[in-house]
């Protein structure tokens, strides 16, 4: 990417603007000199510079000898146009726009005007209202935040304040940062092109994002799919609270919306999302120091009993195993510590533990575990760092991957360097230190399998019924998209509704087809259990009633045994267009908000990872000793109802609920099809 | 308390073990007359002292100028008994005993022996197995650990370890303590005798606790509950994961256990449970530097929109409301800050945000706010501190609690010491913060409300059948306690069943009833919805196969019109006696595990709240249009059942399951009382 060489790797740098003492170009040309980068010019009316960095009036007048491939600019928001009008005529390849003033507060009609310049002249732009960007290992700082540590971690920050913080918190966390980019209004470059460039970026280990939205949920996912193959991608979505603010899905109401939505679009591009900044250093620091978590089998080596429990608790809640040792292990155990030891696991090698027995109960229990924690609370008067000895000794004869939670203060400062020099990242506490092994525990095993679920539909096809369906339009559509729907037949007399009855040999369920009738259960139009022919008559007679002028008859279908009832829906994302919904139904969807979401399509694997994810799902398991349900037939109608609206696009809600579920397979027995308006 | 005196203010201090260079004696001398404690005399059998400490070879050698009322002790195990002889006739009155080797090491006779010892001469003892005691304001540190800086926490650790690393911490982390006790093997004062003495203790303001285990249940949460009335009392209950291990439910099955039972025992005398060290940090420095969080009602102001929003997302995830400011309040606002403010909550300043801005938006927004969270993302080159000073101005002008989240490194070190003088705490993020002053409303909310809900039973009484009861026996029973039970008849022939449900008008349920047969569903003993004559008799000669040789009939039911399902339940836990459990039946339980448990008995209002923790309450407060179940009723069916464990000591496990609710009032359906064995 010829961008990318322009923006992070410049043979020399224009610094557009005020370069007077307190002004904005005055602080980047210290930052860019201070940080080490040589080659800087400034541009400014006056033509002064700053820091013995030469001063021009014009981009025009850059020495011959500096080839200037970065503009960085903070001239004011009216001059940018004609700013970019130079860099073009001066052969620059890339734009930091720093000033604000546009599309943010208003003004896209200037945006769009730089942008235009900027594509006429082949210059791509970073920004504008952004705090600049970061490449360590060019030692290039343009930016006002400040410079952090060189590292393995990529950040991209759609918020500037944000990503400066992090930046200035990055030291004392023991975090570096190979590249950083604030992407400001990304009215050129947005947070996608730079996933893009970053997946190939061998500076970078581990990307970490903060974005408040995207402008293209379709494109960001494909992006971040790709990345996330071959690089953790770990990202802060503020916003959460919106939650429901945006599209809703019909019937499940309160649980989507549009936070939701993407919740499930970075969980399908194998996306680490995290709460928070904490959370994100936690998980940097151990994706660049540690070797892949191969597996959630863990162990953990202390010498105080309480922070190995609450550690122990932390492991479990995260879905890590504390693994039992084997007897053999602990025959070597025994050997090797000294007795005062207790051999399960955590090891807790009590306040005696030495160098010798944090290396060897490490590396003995990292035979059968593939990962581990080492406690270690540090009396005051023992001096921790033989202890931090012994345990990067373990991690480098094993090989596998160890974190620390050296305790606390002043009394482990000689061993906090051993530990980050080992390449063992030492945590707050150990349950922080248990969650981020957990999270690339998940990682590692999700990692490549994220395939890309996208189909695209052969043809489009227009819905087969004018305005409104009725439900028996809406179940012989699905039956001919090869959606299994229960045994159903229309009947418009009493005598019809009996013979049904016979026919299907078993009480039915009875529901009033009427176009004008969206709602059935609330106005009465359902009833369950008829098994006589006084029944059947006296219920036709009601529906009949409800029905009214437009009552086209009723729909008889047989009642199933005690099946399990789910619910799968479709609905319609701005950003991320159709998304589909499965939750267990009845209370679970209604009360508990037991509903999992994907971006559609999704193919028969991630509509059972779907159903696995629900609280739920030990109903389609065979529950209480009934038989277990079949989650092939389902997962493959959920999958096939995923794609229906890439096939009919004027679907703009579906709602399939209740399906009914048993050992024999599944079927739709309720369908309601709204058109996209 | 005489003791406490002894312990916490002694005139003269006596070190006994030996005080040779690196021995534990040497350590206590070094760190008690390094924190300032003059008064000390070293006791060993070479009658050495150090660092100008004089040594004696006998406590009975005690200069005659100084009054020794506190002996710390490290000698040898076998030797502790002796000590303490000596100890009782130099009057002595209270002893911390570090020396380990006794009941955590199996010698509970030398602990027996040696805790007569200290009875026969009035003693009171720490530990033993301890790491001593801090008491800050009378320079008072017989400890290994790290001398902490003084302060209002009161912390109190069953493990000695985790304590000593909590002291390590406390500096980096902004805290100090006013008294510090490691009780280890707690063989004679125990956390129940330190949390009742530090209630009126003046010097603390919270207490934090750390607690594997408790030795009386119900003493403790009876001393717990008083404390908390008064100041909050933060606990660390490790063994989360061990849950299940121990006393299961019987019908609630894996969601019990000795940890859940912790869990609400905690809750039900006010205490605040939190999951690890970070969380009881924030927590303490939240209660000791702030005035009371007296409501939910928060305002954010903040220079930065990411982190604003990541705080607003954590503070309604803890139920804190994000209010939105008045028209007059956005009036006065607007009037006052500056014109690029975003004027919404969070109040966004912008980067431009002054020392004014804060103070005035602060001010003006916590005229409707209960409190406020600051967030300043600081720029680098900025200073940080006048912002600081704007946060504590607004803090002080309005008495109401403000924290803060000054970000990040050193751009704000200049900040801090302004903010911790200003008693405005500072947290590493917003998330953190906010969450502090979610709980601190929950627990100012909660306070003093937290009445003892013990009852005592006027006089015990045994249960009216022998062995097991039949269904029959139990619903009686319940009935005659006071506990509404469905209609029911028994039935011995298939006419008494038939005149049954011609009685009730309606179709009935039928269910066995044998001594023999405890679980009538998993034999089909149990059959729904007969509403014909035909119906009944099948169904009644299926019953009587069921029954075999010990059929005694038919239990005959109205079926009841789609009430909403709820389980009672009763079971007992080693440590804290009869628990009772309720949830709301069917999957929810069974699946979800959606059960809430307190320790019995418990009051209506009691047992109003545990329906309102329920996930499936919503259920009983009228769902998708259905009417509200008579709560009251309900919760003083909970309350009665919870009375029984205490009338009738015999009760072992009690299940009513289903509980009918609707709203005319509940009945039990169905119960199962297993005498204690």
């Amino acid at each position: 990417m010829k961008w990318a060489k322009a923006l992070f790797e410049p043979r020399g740098v224009a610094v557009v603007g005020s370069a007077s003492q307190g002004k904005i170009g005055y602080e980047l040309i210290q930052q860019l000199t201070e940080g080490g980068f040589d080659r800087v010019v400034a541009v400014n009316p006056k033509g002064v510079g700053a820091f013995d960095v030469p001063g021009v009036t014009s981009l025009s007048e850059i020495p011959e000898d500096m080839t200037v491939d970065l503009a960085v600019i903070a001239a004011p928001a009216a001059t940018v146009a004609g700013v970019l009008e130079d860099c073009g005529r001066a052969g620059v390849g890339a734009a930091v726009l720093i000033t604000a003033g546009f599309s943010e507060s208003g003004n896209h009609a200037e945006e769009e005007k730089v942008l235009r310049v900027a594509r006429t002249h082949g210059i791509r732009v970073i920004g504008p209202n952004c705090a600049g960007i970061v490449n360590t290992r060019h030692r290039l700082f343009p930016t006002l935040e400040t410079r952090p540590p060189a590292g393995d971690v990529a950040f991209i920050s759609q918020s500037g304040a944000l990503g400066g913080a992090v930046l200035s918190w990055a030291e004392e966390q023991g975090m570096g940062f190979s590249k950083f980019v604030s992407y400001g209004n990304a009215a050129d470059l947005s947070e996608i092109d730079l996933l893009d460039y970053l997946r190939n970026d061998e500076e970078t280990k581990a990307v970490a994002l903060y974005i408040e939205s995207v402008s293209d949920g379709r494109r960001f996912m494909e992006t971040a799919r790709r990345l996330s193959a071959v690089k953790p991608l770990i990202v802060i979505k503020s916003g959460r609270s919106e939650s429901g603010s945006r599209a809703t899905l019909s019937h499940t109401g309160s649980m989507a919306g549009a936070d939701a939505v993407y919740d499930a679009a970075l969980t399908q591009c194998g996306a680490i999302r995290v709460a928070g900044v904490e959370e994100m250093f936690d998980l940097c620091r151990g994706f660049v120091s540690l070797p892949p978590v191969k597996g959630k089998r863990i162990a953990i080596v202390t010498n105080s009993g309480g922070p190995g429990v609450l550690a122990t608790d932390a492991a479990e809640s995260v879905g890590l195993e504390i693994i039992s040792p084997s007897d053999a292990l602990r025959t070597r155990l025994k050997e090797t510590l000294h007795p005062y030891c207790s051999l399960g696991n955590p090891i807790d090698l009590t306040v005696q533990g030495t160098e010798d027995d944090y290396r060897n109960a490490l590396v003995e229990i990292l035979d059968e575990a593939d990962a581990a924690l080492a406690i270690n609370v540090n009396t005051p008067y023992l001096d921790a760092s033989p202890l931090a000895r012994g345990v990067v000794a373990a991690a480098q004869a094993t090989g596998k991957p160890v974190v620390a939670n050296f305790m606390a203060g002043r009394t482990v400062e000689t061993a906090l360097p051993v530990l980050q020099n080992g390449d063992v990242p030492n945590f707050a506490t150990g349950e922080r230190a248990v969650r981020a092994l957990g999270e690339m525990a998940s990682w590692a095993a999700g990692c490549g399998v994220a395939e890309d679920g996208r189909r695209t539909a052969d043809e489009t096809r227009e819905l087969p019924w004018e305005g409104q369906a009725t439900e028996i339009d809406a179940m012989r559509w699905l039956q001919s998209n090869g959606v299994p729907v229960i045994a159903h037949r229309l009947c418009r007399t009493v005598e019809e509704a009996v013979e049904a009855q016979t026919t299907f040999d078993r009480p039915v369920a009875m529901k009033v087809v009427s176009p004008e009738i969206l709602h059935k259960t609330d106005v009465g139009g359902v009833m369950l259990g008829l098994a006589t022919g006084e029944e059947i008559g006296a219920a036709f007679d009601r529906m009949r009633e409800i029905g009214g002028a437009t009552f086209e008859g009723v729909l008889v279908t047989p009642m199933a045994d005690h099946p399990v009832e789910v619910l799968v829906g479709l609905t319609r994302d701005p950003q991320f267009g159709p998304v589909i919904a499965v939750g267990m139904g009845g209370v679970l969807t209604e009360v508990l908000h037991d509903v999992c979401l994907r971006v559609a399509p999704v193919d028969e694997a991630e509509a059972r990872r779907m159903l696995a994810s629900l609280r739920g799902q030990p109903l389609l398991e065979g529950h209480r000793g009934r038989p277990a349900c079949d989650i092939s037939a389902l997962a493959g109608l959920i999958s096939r109802v995923s794609d229906l609206p890439f096939v009919y696009p004027e679907i703009g809600e579906l709602d399939l609920n209740p399906v009914f579920c048993s050992e024999t397979g599944c079927e739709a027995a309720d369908a309601r099809v709204v058109r996209e308006t």
